[in-house]
């Protein structure tokens, strides 16, 4: 496999790794999902480490990577499904994922993206309303 | 990896195939669903195959067993991201993947599985009415 698919739901992003990151997929995912969050305007990007059994410092730095970048086109980043070892391992290899958001699961994940989209809706409104008087 | 993970999205669970299923993987994942669809009530199953460049006879078997089993614990089963050439080489195979819905993607499959739970959310409202009366 040589990409890894980005589904859209809404106005975010999901994905789910599931295989071994190499350098050049962990780069296609990067240019792909800065493509696709531009694409559909999406405001959360959630990914899915519940595969994976080991995040080295090479997929922690990507993952910190993409939520840097997601930051700048003004899209949130929750990592979802982290194994407690996973976990554990992070903290030792002195790991700390800086500007990802974690999540238990894939639904509480979603629920923190979509808090952020109603607060940007309200935001928008209020504007609106500003605007108007 | 020995099992493709499986996400709960509401009252749907998601599944993304990114890697070429062997025979135990496709029992773990038949496995794993069911067993989920279970525990969650789940109303339906979206499954995702852009990452597939073949789909030949045993995955489309699969994926017929998958939409069989989950329709008899009342779940819908939609296929979704299936690449042109896929479509086409499963026509010359002769493989209708019957049961099995399809979707162009996980949003517009994700409406479908949305629309078969209202319609069962108004039955159940609509049986409550006449019980009360």
């Amino acid at each position: 496999m040589d990409r890894i698919p980005i589904l859209k739901l809404g106005e975010a992003l999901l994905v789910t790794i599931q295989v071994d990151m190499h350098d050049r997929l962990a780069m296609a995912l990067e240019e792909d999902l800065t493509t696709r969050i531009v694409e559909h305007a999406a405001k959360g990007v959630l990914i899915d480490i519940s595969a994976l059994e080991i995040v080295d410092s090479f997929i922690g730095r990507t993952l910190a990577n993409i939520a840097m970048i997601a930051k700048v086109l003004d899209a949130d980043t929750v990592v979802v499904g982290m194994r407690p070892a996973v976990a554990i391992t992070l903290v030792e290899l002195g790991l700390s994922l800086s500007g990802v958001r974690t999540a238990l699961n894939a639904e509480r994940g979603m629920a923190m993206i979509r808090n952020r989209i109603d607060a940007d809706d309200l935001a928008v409104a209020a504007d609106e309303d500003e605007g108007g008087s």
